[in-house]
């Protein structure tokens, strides 16, 4: 390409960087802010979370643009290429992981101040963990850091492990106080949204493995879920 | 576009629908093997499974390839653009649900050929639901049927309940028998991986829904998960 291309190129590369890490960036705040939300029982803060959805959903729409800019005027090769693609498959997931958080979010009206049950210990823990992954994907992303998305993967069974104990947990109270199964019905979802991010987060960190290396990571046909 | 260029981007495009459909069927048949293999403890089946994923991945690439191919040549607008972003976005998706597929195959020789435990009835047919909605959300991207993406997001909830009796059930089985406990642990990896799949689909299918009508669903930021 000419100099001033292959200018304009690294620009626009940039700028795809730069949308995909703001788009992370928001969806991590909305999962941090929903789990704030459902422990200090703050409502506007939850609602927040919500309205907030709808920005994530436009930067996808606009990192779709620019890939689509990229590929049809810059017809870029090999690893920029992988890369450009990466992106638009990446921010799919992490608008998936933003409608996680939104239903958390959603969740917390629900439940009422005055909670009979608190094992909402374990689920900030949970969503900490889901929340580093997907920090941690994206900037494996950033980094073209093959070795970070490889760390990520290998995290998953760790929130699957919080899932699986949380789920044992509320069935013990649904059991035990009839009450509270509506209660652990909502935590349950909560816990199950979360679950559901490390997965996605999972499913990005070996997107981005391949986007780096252009192979498909060894453990790849690993097993996903409970731990055995 | 000229005529000519008009017949050779609706021959493209024809191809592309052809691929991912490709894709989608051995990823059909790739999950109808692998619970036909769990069924009928047939190794080698399990392992004609997970062999045949590598032309699952090979078929992505070929997806990608095709719609960089039309993006840069055809400079496809509104509609038809929305229909080449959303089958690449379709094929990671589809791409993963073989894995999950794999995975399950890859248990059936760890099984072994004398299960002391018999939960199996419950997971083919949560395998069987999962998979019908892995067929529709592909149907749906075929026939750009909006209606039918929507019928595919609102079947989710019918694998996870699946999943959490399965749950219960095996939970069951190891507090009662600790001898089965490692049985049980691959049972549960299988119903998981099942569980993942019907979460898939219905990503693949809010993805079809946007690319059909242009809009997102509105039980967008519905609840995923344990139902209520």
């Amino acid at each position: 390409m000419p100099e001033h291309t292959i200018k304009a190129f690294d620009e626009e590369i940039n700028r795809l960087r730069g949308l995909v890490a703001e788009m992370g960036g928001r969806v991590e705040t909305a999962l941090e802010d929903a789990m704030a939300a459902l422990v200090e029982h703050d409502n506007d803060k939850a609602r927040r979370v919500v309205s907030e959805d709808r920005k994530i959903d436009l930067l996808e729409a606009e990192v779709e643009k620019l890939v689509v800019q990229i590929i049809a005027l810059r017809a870029p090769m090999a690893n920029d290429l992988r890369d450009v693609i990466a992106a638009l498959k990446i921010v799919g997931v992490v608008e998936r992981i933003g409608d996680y958080a939104k239903n958390i979010a959603k969740r917390v009206p629900q439940l009422g101040a005055h909670p009979t049950i608190e094992p909402l210990s374990l689920l900030p823990a949970m969503a900490q963990v889901a929340g580093e992954m997907v920090g941690d994907a994206l900037n494996a992303f950033a980094a073209r850091d093959a070795a970070l998305a490889e760390a990520v993967v290998a995290r998953d069974h760790v929130v699957d492990s919080f899932y699986n104990g949380i789920f044992r947990a509320l069935l013990t109270y649904m059991v035990e106080n009839p009450k509270t199964i509506s209660e652990c019905a909502h935590l349950l979802f909560i816990a199950k949204n979360i679950e559901r991010i490390g997965d996605h987060a999972t499913n990005m960190a070996e997107m981005v493995y391949y986007a780096a290396t252009g192979d498909y990571l060894p453990e790849r046909g690993r097993d996903t879920g409970i731990e055995s």
